[in-house]
């Protein structure tokens, strides 16, 4: 992470102060009674730690309101534009951008095609796409601080520094730290499913859940993991590899180098490979394959059978080992849904083992400004992760 | 859990209580100050909390020290023989009994034969061999309140009920209630893999590691997981099947019903069954087999190489999804590590996806008697969590 910009940010300055204000974040409003019965702190600690919070703008004291008994209570809320934050989510063909408010709740959004994949050339599109959305607006200029940009791959978060991206052909590259220099932004880089996972734990379905999982298909297949309610992100800077879960014995060879992936079966490009396989016509594109295998044609439904079984084995290998709540399965590969999903709910059944199975399966298409979103929300954890 | 028996217990009345009283049991000797650092919270609230608890005898201060700067502190410690623990793990063909103090240390043990495996026949056998370990001391019998049970399987510890387990091929049978009833100790039910990690997360190699899983193999295949610094237990109460991980497309059917399982390739009676087919001997034992498989017989190093990917494609699964700090490998099944260690490190280091490779290997006996101390660990948590 670049160094932080010190003028003006939230006055974070101790564990009891961070907890004070992601649970306001959160949950909020709320009285200060109830922050301290919900996170363990006495009343005198969640007041010392408000105070600050409150003269930096960052916090305010909603109408006192009378409560049935004792004395009145002035719930503590969020002055959510008190400060804005940049996300920026880097696909293999374009910019995603926005520009969101405390909550990460979005204000604008902005697509930009990506000229190239080198990484200089993404970090000036970056870059450009910043000082955009910045000039969008008077307040955003003064008021931001910090950009969150997400890839999907192996991130080393800590050193902002993306160690593999299948989809743009990196390994080992410096992103944070040239963005940083580029933008004046104090910048996060992280893996783009956990994310949106961050997002969905502090700001959507995720609150309140002590664990769940988000997983995506798509060219990629990723998973963000909530367990004991936080987000897993893997001593060694891994976690959520789901599309790299070997569920196929000796199955397909894989990007990654080893066989029968997840993703080496059920991921777009793994699904395109095998329909022209089947077919032996060698430019049969997404598009067609779907609408073919939906009109019929059973070696592309085979296709597609496949790819929900390996699918199912790996929900089944995550709600054994780590036993979720809910899993929420979202991505673009969802749009063909419809050609898998018995196969993918079945195959689970078979493999969660006992009350596994009650796990809850959640199907739910992911905007593309989403994934932008959960940049935004890694920029806003910036306040408390220093 | 059977109601508490209030007398005398551990006046842990807080959140803060709870906080303060484990950071001193698990990382004690510590000062007020340094509790204070560690927890958040505020010195007055520490010691606020640590009243009631030095004043009923669970918290002692050792002399003051003086330290370099400042006025002396006075360290906190537990007073580990203030309340005693029974922990009793229940396997196949035998209990294994401990008592413990509170960090769980062991002061003796004790192996009853299991008459029988009915449920009934179980519940006796557990309460004599209680009434057994209670009459060692006057202080045993005075100062214990829980006792804690452990069984492989599918366990719902809030219901004290044994959903699901193979090897005593129990399903549906409540256990905590009428064990409670015989014994007339508080009485907590655990899956007990995911007890061993308990006492390792508590006492053992797992403190301060912020994740981590203990694997065991055997007669099952089970795994307890430390990640975000609590043990994982499910949101459906399973977690840490790692037996249950389908790791090889249509392979092998396993006694859960589905296919593939790695407890259906290596644990020991899978690998039996195996080595019986391979050589068409149906008396083979594992001592056999082991000793043949050492001596040169191929058939029969396959079933064990075998083995040895199922479960290093098991590991790998596991550290590409939570990433752990170090997977502990143990378990009966490790006397023949020699036959299979090879295979197992590595298909984890092909299939362990970028950094995720990083993951430490670390293989460690496990003596019976800390499959009870495990036990024992659950019944010490009964004291944080009601």
């Amino acid at each position: 992470m670049t160094p932080r910009r010190q003028s003006g940010r939230a006055p974070v300055t101790s564990p009891a102060s961070a907890t004070v204000f992601t649970t306001v974040l959160t949950q909020g409003p709320v009285s200060r009674v109830e922050v301290a019965r919900r996170t363990g702190l006495s009343s005198a600690a969640v007041t010392k730690a408000a105070r600050p919070l409150i003269e930096a703008g960052y916090l305010t004291e909603l109408d006192s309101e009378q409560t049935g008994i004792g004395r009145p209570v002035s719930p503590l809320e969020v002055r959510a534009d008190r400060e804005f934050f940049l996300g920026i989510k880097i696909t293999d063909s374009e910019l995603i951008g926005v520009v969101t408010d405390l909550r990460a709740q979005i204000l604008v959004t902005r697509f930009h095609r990506l000229p190239s994949r080198k990484p200089d050339a993404v970090v000036s599109g970056v870059a450009e796409m910043a000082a955009e959305l910045l000039a969008l607006s008077p307040k955003y200029t003064k008021r931001t601080n910090s950009l969150g940009v997400t890839v999907a791959g192996d991130v080393d978060r800590e050193a902002g520094h993306v160690r593999y991206s299948p989809f743009l052909h990196w390994q080992d590259v410096q992103l944070a730290e040239p963005i940083g220099e580029a933008t004046g932004l104090e910048t996060t880089v992280d893996n783009d499913v956990k994310a949106i996972t961050v997002a969905e734990r502090w700001f959507g379905d995720g609150i309140g859940a002590p664990s769940f999982a988000l997983v995506t298909l798509g060219t990629g297949i990723g998973c963000g993991l909530v367990v004991n309610g936080a987000v897993v992100t893997g001593s060694h800077g891994v976690a959520g590899e789901i599309g790299h879960i070997p569920v196929a014995g000796d199955g397909p060879l894989c990007h990654c180098g080893a066989t029968g992936c997840v993703e080496a079966i059920a991921s777009t490009d793994a699904i395109v490979a095998q329909a022209r396989t089947a077919t032996g016509e060698r430019g049969l594109t997404m598009a067609e394959i779907v609408t073919r295998a939906r009109t019929g044609d059973q070696a592309l439904q085979r296709v597609f059978a496949r790819a929900g079984v390996a699918i199912g084995r790996g929900l089944a290998a995550m709600a054994n080992l780590v036993g979720p709540e809910r899993i929420i399965v979202s991505g673009e590969g969802l749009d063909a849904y419809d050609l898998f999903a018995d196969e993918l709910r079945e195959t689970f059944a078979t493999h969660a083992f006992g009350a596994a199975a009650q796990c809850e399966l959640i199907l739910r298409p992911l905007p593309f400004e989403e994934w932008a979103r959960g940049a935004a929300a890694v920029a806003v954890q910036t306040l408390f992760i220093s």
